[in-house]
C-alpha cells in the first residue's frame, strides 16, 4: 500500500472522529486520495465507523468502489448504513448485490424499506430474489446463488464451452458446473478445468463426475460444515424433486461457518452475537446483547444465596469455611467449562453426535477424576499446612468430587441442549458455572458437616 | 447414501467397539461393503476411532480410498495412526500428501520417524518439502503449496493454455494463476477463466490483474484472516525479493482459520486445543490439555482465599455477607467474560486493532455502567426485601461497581495480551474470572465496612 493511501485513511479517520461529516473544501481532495488504497483497507475503515460516518465514506468513493465496499459489509451493518444514505445510493447498492446477499440484507431491514427496494429492482433480479426468499430462514436455499448455467449431459464439450463463454459474466462461478438432464434433474458435475482438458467433440456426460449436492431446505450451518472440508469450490443445490435450483459456493459456505462460530463464541461468553463489527455497533445494542444473559445468570445465582442461607448455621460455627467458597466454585466452574467447550466444538465440527452421550459422559467422568485427584491432593496438602488436617480433608475431598461432577455434567450438557433443539453454546459455559456453583456448595457443606462433626 | 453402506459402517463400528481388530472371516465381506459409502462417512468413522481402530479401517479400504481418508485427517491424528500402521502403508500415505500437509504431519512426528519418511521420498518431492520446512513455524510459507506453474507475462494466451494443460495434474489449482517476469518476480495474476474468455493470440500481460499476495514469512493466521473475506480462490506467495515461491489456496486458508478458531474456543474455556477429533483423543491427552490451566487458575484463586482471610473479622461480625459471595463474584466474572469474548473475537476478525484500546475501554466502561445500574437496582430491591436496607445498599452498590470494573478490564485485557505478544483468548475468560473475583471481593468488603460501620 502506498504511503499516501495510508495517510488518506488515517486523515479521514481523524476527521470523522472529530466531526460527523467532512468539510466540503476537504471532500474533493479526500475523494481523490481515496482512489488509491486497496478496497480491503477501506472496508476495514468502514467497519470501524458507525452508520453516519460509514455513509460519509461511501459517498466520497467512486461508484464502483463504493459498491464493492458496501458489498463486503455484514448484512446488519448494511441495514444501519442504508438508514443513513440517500435513496439514490441505496438503490444502486441494492441492485448490485448478489441475490443471496440481497436476501440477507432484506432480513435485517424494516418491512416497508425492503418492499420499496424490491419494487425498484428490474423484473429478472426481483424474480431471482423471490425464489430465494421462498426458502425458510436458516435453510441453505437462502444462502445459495440461484444463477446456474444450464449444461445438459448430451451437449458436446465445445457446445458447453460456447454457452459458458456467453453467460460467463452473469454466473457467480464457472469452476464447478452442474450437469442436468433436459428436465433440469441433476445428473453430475463437471468443471471448467475438466472441459478445458477434454477433447471438444466428447459428450459432457463423459467428463462429468457423480454430484455431491444438498437440498435447498437443508439446514444452512450443517450443510456448510460438511461441505467445506471437502475442499470443493461449489456444489449444486436441488429441490425435493432433485431439480437443480442453485449453487453453493465455498465463500458463501465460509461466511455461514464464520457467522456460526462468532455466535458460538459470543454465547460461550454469555452474550448474544453482535451481527456486525464491534466498533461500529451502537452501545445500546451491545448492552442489549448482554443484559438478558446477565440477568438470567444473576437470578439463577440466587440459588447459591439460598444454598448458603440453608447452611448459615454451619458457617457461623466455622467462618473459616467461607474463605474457600470462591476457590471451590471457581474450580468447579472452570472444570465444567473446559468439558463443555471441548464438547460444544466437537459437536459443531461433527466429531461428536447425539447418540455418543453415554460415551462422552464416561470419558469425562474419568478425565474429571484424574483432574480431581491432582487438584485434591494439592488442596489437601496446602490447606492442612495453614488450617489443619480437618479443613485439609474437607477441601481435598470437595475438590475431587466437584471436578468429577463438573466434568461429567459439562460434557453432557451441550449434547442434551442439542437433543432438545437448543444451541449447545448457550447451555454450555454460563449455565454450567451457575449449576456447578450451587451443587458444589451443597457437596462442600455436606462433606464439611460430616468431617468437622458440626 | 445406500442403506447397505450405512449398515457396513454401523457394523464395522460395532465390531471395533467390542474388539480392537476385525475377525479375518469378516474382513473380506466388510472390505467389499466399504467400497460403497462416500469418503466423508468413512472419514467421520475414522475420526471417532482411536489410532489402532483407525489403522484397521484404513487397511480394509482400497489403496485409493485409504489415501483419500488419511489425507482428510488432522495432522496430530495422522501421526497417531502412523504409529499403528505398518511401514509399507505409511510410505504410500506420506508420498501422496500435498507438500504443505506433509510438513504439518512432520511437525507432529518424532524426529527419527520423520527423517526415515523423508529419506524414502523421491528427490523432487523431498526438495519441495524441504523448501516449506525452511520457513518458520506459524508462517504462511509453511502452509502454502510450492507447486506453481511458470507463466510469464510475455507468453501468449495460447502458449499459457498449452503449458497449463501439460502441467495440470501436478498443480494444486488452476484457478488463480500467478504471472511472473523471466526472473520469477511476480507481476500479476490471471485465471483459467480469464484465459478461457480471451483471444488466443493476446499476450498474458493483457489479461492479468494487479496481484494480491503475501510474503512467505508473514504470520499464517493473520494472512488467512485477511485473505478469506476477499473470496479469492488462491493468491501467490513471494519471498523477500518478491520472487514467486508458492500459492495459498482458499481451502488451506480455511483450515488455518478453523484451527485458530478451535484454539481460541478451547482457550476461552480454559484448556489447550486438542488438535484432533475429541472421540479419537486418548484420555491422558485430554487431561493434559486441561490440567495446566486448572492448576494456574486454582493457584491464582488462592488470592481470593487471602482476600477473605484479611476480611475474616468483618465476616465473623456479619456472616450474612458470605451468602452473596458466589453471586457477586459470578456476576463480575460473567460481565468480564462477555466483554473479553466480544473483544477477542473482534481482534481475531480484525475489527479492533491494538491502538483502539482507549476507545474500547471507554465503550466498555459505559456499557458496564448501564449493566451495573440495571443489575444493581434489582439487587438493591431484592436484598432489601429479605435482609434489610443496609445489606440492600451494599449489594446494589457492589453490583454497580463490579459490573463497571469487570467490563472495562475484560475489554482491555485481550488487547493488552495481543500487545505483549500473548494469545488474547488465553488472557481472556479464565484469567479475568480470577482477577474479577479477587478485586470484586475487595470492593464488596470495603463497601460493606463503610455502610455497616464494622
Amino acid at each position: 500500500m502506498h504511503d499516501a493511501a495510508v495517510e488518506a485513511i488515517d486523515e479521514l479517520e481523524g476527521l470523522l472522529r472529530s466531526h460527523d461529516d467532512v468539510p466540503p473544501k476537504e471532500a474533493l481532495r479526500l475523494r481523490k486520495l481515496l482512489d488509491e488504497p486497496p478496497i480491503k483497507d477501506i472496508v476495514s475503515l468502514v467497519e470501524r465507523s458507525n452508520a453516519t460516518r460509514a455513509a460519509v465514506v461511501l459517498r466520497l468513493l467512486s461508484r464502483e468502489r463504493s459498491i464493492a465496499v458496501f458489498d463486503a459489509l455484514d448484512a446488519a451493518h448494511q441495514a444501519d448504513v442504508i438508514g443513513a444514505l440517500g435513496n439514490k445510493d441505496v438503490y444502486s447498492f441494492f441492485d448490485e448485490l448478489d441475490p443471496d446477499d440481497r436476501v440477507s440484507l432484506i432480513d435485517e431491514l424494516p418491512a416497508e424499506i425492503a418492499d420499496r427496494l424490491l419494487k425498484n429492482l428490474d423484473k429478472t433480479e426481483r424474480d431471482v430474489t423471490g425464489v430465494i426468499l421462498g426458502y425458510p430462514k436458516g435453510s441453505i436455499g437462502r444462502r445459495m446463488s440461484p444463477e446456474v448455467p444450464e449444461i445438459h449431459e448430451d451437449m458436446t464439450v465445445n457446445e458447453a464451452m460456447t454457452l459458458l463463454r456467453k453467460e460467463a459474466d452473469d454466473l457467480e462461478t464457472l469452476y464447478s458446473i452442474p450437469v442436468t438432464r433436459r428436465d433440469r434433474r441433476l445428473v453430475g458435475v463437471t468443471s471448467l478445468r475438466e472441459l478445458f482438458l477434454a477433447h471438444g467433440d466428447r459428450k459432457v456426460k463423459s467428463v462429468m463426475a457423480d454430484p455431491i449436492f444438498a437440498c435447498a431446505n437443508d439446514d444452512a450451518e450443517e450443510t456448510a460444515r460438511w461441505f467445506l472440508p471437502l475442499d470443493l469450490l461449489a456444489m449444486p443445490i436441488v429441490d425435493h424433486t432433485e431439480r437443480l435450483v442453485g449453487i453453493l459456493t465455498f465463500d458463501d459456505a465460509q461466511d455461514i461457518v464464520e457467522e456460526e462460530d462468532s455466535e458460538d463464541s459470543a454465547r460461550a461468553g454469555g452474550a448474544e452475537p453482535l451481527q456486525q463489527p464491534y466498533m461500529s455497533t451502537p452501545l445500546v445494542k451491545i448492552m442489549r446483547s448482554r443484559i438478558v444473559w446477565l440477568l438470567v445468570l444473576a437470578v439463577s445465582a440466587l440459588l447459591t444465596v439460598q444454598v448458603l442461607d440453608a447452611f448459615e448455621g454451619t458457617l457461623e460455627k466455622a467462618v473459616v469455611l467461607s474463605l474457600f467458597i470462591p476457590l471451590l466454585t471457581g474450580t468447579g466452574g472452570n472444570t465444567g467449562n473446559q468439558a463443555a467447550t471441548t464438547v460444544t466444538r466437537a459437536l459443531a465440527l461433527g466429531d461428536v453426535r447425539k447418540r455418543d452421550i453415554a460415551q462422552v459422559m464416561w470419558r469425562e467422568l474419568r478425565v474429571g477424576l484424574m483432574l480431581g485427584i491432582t487438584l485434591g491432593t494439592l488442596g489437601l496438602v496446602l490447606a492442612t499446612l495453614v488450617y489443619g488436617s480437618d479443613i485439609g480433608f474437607v477441601i481435598g475431598l470437595t475438590l475431587l468430587s466437584v471436578c468429577a461432577m463438573s466434568a461429567t455434567v459439562g460434557g453432557a450438557m451441550p449434547i442434551v441442549a442439542k437433543t432438545v433443539g437448543a444451541d449447545p453454546a448457550v447451555f454450555s459455559n454460563p449455565f454450567i458455572s451457575t449449576f456447578c456453583d450451587a451443587t458444589g456448595l451443597i457437596i462442600y457443606f455436606l462433606i464439611a458437616k460430616t468431617i468437622l462433626g458440626i
